[in-house]
């Protein structure tokens, strides 16, 4: 998990805990802990969760969580420069000469491209086997995605089905008038369960693994591109334009820089 | 049913339970029994639903729900290992040796198929078979899927009609200030029925119906390519190399293995 | 109007009307009548639906309500029948000899399509031709069912609308607190006509008019498809495989039956 | 602007105004007048548009709003027949003979069309040319139609700020329980101000420039086709039949009659 | 941050404050400020959106704001008349001679697609680069985008959890009847908080910069159609038809006349 993320969540809770010992001090801080309410917001959005998917699914959750947010250095300029050194390689040495570079090659779908390439596969093939993967891959990680976007749907509906029932049973008995404002604080502590649980937790992780979705399809898209430029024989100069398009400006300048002895 | 579905519901009421017992006891519960309000939620919104559909497709829904929420074991890596076993049939006895093996197919869409390619068929005209088939399917699966999504979000709007409804008769007669408490409760549960019905129900088994005819459609998808793969005599690595980019990299290693002997 | 929306409506006011007497005795159904009510609620965001429309289009509504809601009976078997058929006797006579049965067509976007072809017109001009028709009538029946749906959106609008109006008008004059409750429960009575009105009517119909939509674009698929195989002189049994494609599998085994004797 | 619209703005407040006066009288009426509430409402959303947009954008609104509303008789079947009448002449006299009619072509898009195709411009390019320029025509008048629908949203949500505010500031003084029912019934005016301009005005006007905007988009696609079949020498016949495709079924008769001495 | 933003801003902030003024005397203001709503509302969307965002890119908010704010004038035409001028010149002298002009083009993205032009790259690979690098960038603005408009949906959310704290912490202690307004006042200065951050600075910010990325990628679209033109050595007035198809009618007259005096 990165630092972002990490300190993100200290900063929410600590933000929230502040602004309660504010207004009701720090005794204010105990009303706030409701083991029923735990009960209700997240097991039942979480059984929820559960009907939505199969076993296998929902606890595979965990490691789409700790996959998607661990720190992923922005590698894209790396990558670039090693494609360049292949396509001159190849154009000197020829397409055959990449197998020797295959065992170094730290990533499956990079080296599975050049593989291709090496076996003399047809260009159309390669296109369509490396972009089947990085389709299977995006729905994938889409489909893990969606399990925290309807979570965080489901939390404040079952906060507020934790609300009603407090309101239902505090209402019934209503004799001592003393007894409904305590009563209603009670209900309303659901209710805030999962509104913090859904906007401090569920969506922002949602939105987290969206982007770090988008920064591994980036990534793939610039392999397949690069891998059938390579196979096409282009320039590598003109390989290295094609590539760096998919950079932001101020990343292409380094990419130029580690690359640039060459020209 | 699979057992994530089963016990998702099961955890999701038993929570809910609690939640109610903790806070009011078990004589609690019985307040929560109102059959005025099952008729308003549940039988409100199925007329609704009945509305937008015809009576065939209104009752179809229960069909829909039980093939959808059949236990499905991801059979992706058998039907590769067997797509791969004809291509290499198909390349050493020619295409018309597969008519022996249409008998054992056990699934309609891979058999027409493969029967089309028999024949002799044109690829282009196959493949437009084969795709208009998976559409049409994928539009009557979205279909049925519609259904319980417009009912999940039709049932918190009859929650809501009934607890206006019951508002509306308490706040006409108020004389006895005392009514005013058990008046509003008894209004609430008709929101909470709704709420629960679509929440802890129609909307999760409108994910998971979703989620099952993602898979349908890959595992068609897989064998579409397969089936024009056959057809025009790749090599049978290539086939491979084609189908398992459908899988997430966990389920590939297996399928290598199954099919590994050959290579 | 077909039978589950007839049934539909009537059995979602009887339960509505059932629940109102339960809770509130056969005299409480009195207090539902509210004449101002209905001129806010109705009257208010039909104005709005107006506004949005011309004058034409807004009483057009009747006519594609009353075309879009009669019964149609799933009738794409007998059109691939028919086809087949044509394609059969174009086969043995020739293009021109389908000129005689152009009369018998009740359909006029399939005779038009037929016309076309003994025409000799070019399959691209003619493919042109009638999925320009098709995208256009699909455009001016979505036209249609977003009103009912805007409608569907502004009716609650409006509700709301109603109570504010209702409660300020109350909350201005409050000295007698006896009267607070007649107020509330009269201003209460706007919002349930706005969300009846929307959920149990507008909704529905429009969910029922888009599914009707949809049905009518699948048969125009299925002319579009059938024509162009006619002309292209395909082989009559892959005319039916494409054109069956398109049907779910109960209904193909019944088309299979009525066209079975042709082979 | 059309008699729709206006007769709807015009229903639309009197049904208000009837149901103010129904249920509170005529001077009921002056109660809902509140300056300080369209300060905030109308001031506040307008602000908000205002930050989205340049000055020029936010005040060109208002020509948005004239040209967009004003009425617009159906013309397609007049160009319709004068696209016919071009391509009947183009076959006859040739393709430079179209100049001489160019002056009486009253619609700038055509005119250049058909300017185009007497230069002897690439079919490609002329496509080109006519589908950028539609292309921006729409995404120019779906700026246009966001800012209203912007507004629309805004509306609302100043209207709920108004309110408020009106609560903070009566709650904060309540000694006097007899002013918190006047308290809030001048807070809930801004809600009622802001859901009236919102559900009234802003979002119907957005609609209506939706829908104004999709008739051009029509006339202006029957234009870029009927350049390029005039140009390509097609059939006046099929140029005819290829154009009424796009019109309603009732309209087409209409325009067969107008062309038909032709045939 | 041009006029329009500014003055927005201003004009909607004035607004409220006299709002609050007429109603509650200009002591009032005093009581619309809360440091702890400060805290809560601000400080935890902000944390939520640290949370959805590596470090880096939260804080490279500011400088997407700063770029994307900055006042643009509206200079397609200046540009449409270069790429005139450039088609021009390269039809006498040779697509060679452009190389001169290269070193007075302010313009990178431009620039970089005449240099591959100069340098006889082949047109497939300069549309190839030129659209990567035109989809990258639109990909990373609407992900700078993304993150106003998540922060928009989450602000109010804090603001009800800050009402919510408010409200459990007052309800609790309910013994002075009194202290009832005083606290609900308080509890709700968080929810106003949330609705102003929201809807007159975080959604209008968004929108602004989604209407400035709007005229962003109208230009570079531009800039890619008109280098392919030029290289293709379409005739300099075909050039300028089709570039000026993308423009409001009212700005092509002017671009007209400062390319005039070449036909």
């Amino acid at each position: 998990m990165d630092i972002g993320t990490l300190g993100g969540l200290a900063i929410g809770f600590f933000v929230l805990i502040v602004g309660i010992v504010i207004a009701g001090g720090v005794t204010g801080l105990f009303g706030f802990i409701s083991i029923s309410s735990v009960f209700i917001t997240l097991g039942g959005s979480f059984a929820a969760v559960m009907i939505s998917n199969t076993l296998g699914r929902t606890f595979g959750m965990v490691k789409v969580l700790r996959n998607a947010l661990r720190v992923r250095p922005m590698e894209a300029g790396r990558i670039i420069s090693m494609i360049v050194t292949f396509s001159e390689k190849a154009r000197r040495e020829g397409l055959l000469a990449l197998e020797d570079d295959l065992d170094e090659l730290d990533d499956d779908f990079l080296r599975k491209g050049i593989q291709l390439v090496v076996d003399g596969t047809d260009p159309e093939i390669i296109r369509n086997i490396m972009e089947t993967e990085l389709n299977s891959m995006q729905a994938r990680h889409e489909e893990g995605i969606k399990i925290f976007e309807d979570w965080g749907f489901l939390a404040p509906a079952f906060g507020m089905i934790g609300t009603l029932i407090g309101l239902i049973l505090m209402l019934r008995n209503i004799e001592d008038k003393t007894a409904i404002g305590p009563g209603m604080s009670t209900a309303l502590i659901t209710t805030l369960y999962g509104a913090v649980l859904a906007n401090l937790v569920l969506i922002p992780v949602a939105n987290k693994l969206l982007y770090n979705n988008n920064q591994e399809i980036l990534i793939r898209e610039i392999m397949i591109e690069g891998t059938l430029s390579i196979q096409s024989g282009d320039n590598p100069r003109i390989v290295k334009e094609k590539l760096i398009s998919f950079l932001p400006p101020e990343i292409r300048a380094q990419v130029e820089e580690e690359t640039g002895e060459r020209e």
